[in-house]
């Protein structure tokens, strides 16, 4: 059964820093389940199980995956490693029990504290990527049936894409090494800060606009959360500076309606393995 | 005792995972170890723990610091996550003991495989940032007593800055969100792959040239290695995009004399916290 967001990220405390969660269909790319929804998954986790010491909001996250998660069922254990009084440190670990045995999905580190006490001038900020208006952009759940058996995420967001970058829906690939867009919830739930640890993996590989089809394996994903969003669509971008010798990176930041940067992100993945 | 770079970074390795090293004086910012210098130390044990597996090369290390390390004796114990053919997932902890206790310095996460085994085309490359020629940047070596006290490092490395950033070097600042320079190591050690992970956090901080002095504490660190460096120093710039709410990040890429992007680094930390 698909759920959209909200219900799709929903955690179970089991006591002792265990939560239970329900990995739904429609949330994949060929078939491996998108580690933004995993990565937004474990934060929800994380984010309950230090909102009684005042913490729920993700500042630093990053996520190594282990082994390709399936739907079903699968428990977070969070293990808090430094209380502190401005920032909470901890690791969390995604498991899924195959034949009776426990398997790791991925292992997360993070830093959690409370995005609305942060207090501080504005010293250097940067302004937000030009894009086309939002109504020029192309909604990805219009991508050609084809690409959406592949990539399920297509229909799970509200995600219209610059039309200059033609590849990920169906185009002419233009080589460009970058994506961007407009992004919002399907199921209208407003941006927050767990959700923007989805939102940081949302954009198609800009493998795809070399005409490149295929699983990207994610190896790596850090997310930095700098604030709380205001509400209205994120624009979000992703850049690569280089692709070569069977890794690329790439570079993603998002700012929310008031042109503020809420979140940045970086993940290292490997080419894509063929469809 | 001080020791120079190679030495500093020794490790001995104890059985099972477990690797003694020895903390050694004069690498501290405002008396708080470097954590670049604690990154490579623990990269090292990483490195000597996955060498007979095919994998001593970082290509992606996320460091979260837990309390501050102290000159003296230390324990690194990697635990191996997931072996794969191409590449293998370790978690590394630092500990020292105090008082008896032993208390954790930081956690890491990482992936390590082998640089030197990467195949693929090159498809998308950066170009180097410009910046004066090694000849006419400044030895951080050179900085006024007072500075070299308190920041300890600058003793260290043969780090010379562009000097159009002038306050790291106790010059006026210029409110620049960056910085820049050429770097080799004092004990004339070539660079290498896990020497990057210090170099990835070598740079004063950006926030030095807004005439803010002080400990920027490193609340997480990712570093990727992209290539083994060509001989010859570095070149290394960091930037910040936005500093705002009391905190900041800085965004690192390291070229080597052959023009390529070798590492890239990001690091997210707190406002100065006053001398």
């Amino acid at each position: 059964m698909i759920k959209e967001y909200r219900e799709a990220i929903a955690v179970t405390p089991l006591g002792g820093g265990a939560y239970s969660a329900q990995i739904t269909e429609g949330w994949a790319i060929g078939g491996n389940v998108f580690g933004g929804y995993l990565a937004a998954l474990i934060g929800n986790a994380i984010s309950h199980d230090l909102a009684e010491l005042g913490h729920p909001h993700p500042y630093a996250v990053s996520a190594y995956f282990l082994s390709p998660s399936a739907p079903g069922e699968a428990i977070i254990r969070v293990e808090r490693m430094r209380l502190g009084k401005g920032t909470s440190t901890v690791e969390a670990r995604l498991f899924q029990t195959v034949d009776g045995v426990e398997v790791e999905r991925g292992r997360v580190l993070a830093t959690f504290g409370d995005l609305a006490a942060m207090k501080g001038d504005t010293v250097i900020s940067s302004t937000p990527p030009e894009m086309p208006p939002i109504e020029d952009c192309v909604l990805t759940a219009l991508a050609p049936d084809e690409l959406k058996q592949y990539i399920n995420i297509f229909d799970r967001f509200q995600m219209r894409l610059d039309p200059t970058v033609k590849g990920p829906v169906g185009g002419k690939p233009t080589n460009k090494p970058y994506a961007q867009g407009w992004f919002q919830h399907n199921d209208g739930s407003p941006s927050d800060p767990i959700s923007l640890l989805a939102t940081a993996d949302i954009l198609p590989p800009i493998t795809i606009d070399f005409g490149q089809m295929g699983w990207v394996p994610t190896l790596e994903l850090t997310v930095y959360v700098r604030a709380i969003p205001a509400p209205g669509p994120i624009r979000v971008r992703h850049e690569c500076r280089t692709y070569a010798g069977g890794f690329l990176e790439e570079d993603c930041v998002m700012y929310d309606s008031e042109d503020r940067l809420v979140a940045q992100s970086r993940q290292l993945a490997l080419a894509p393995r063929p469809v």
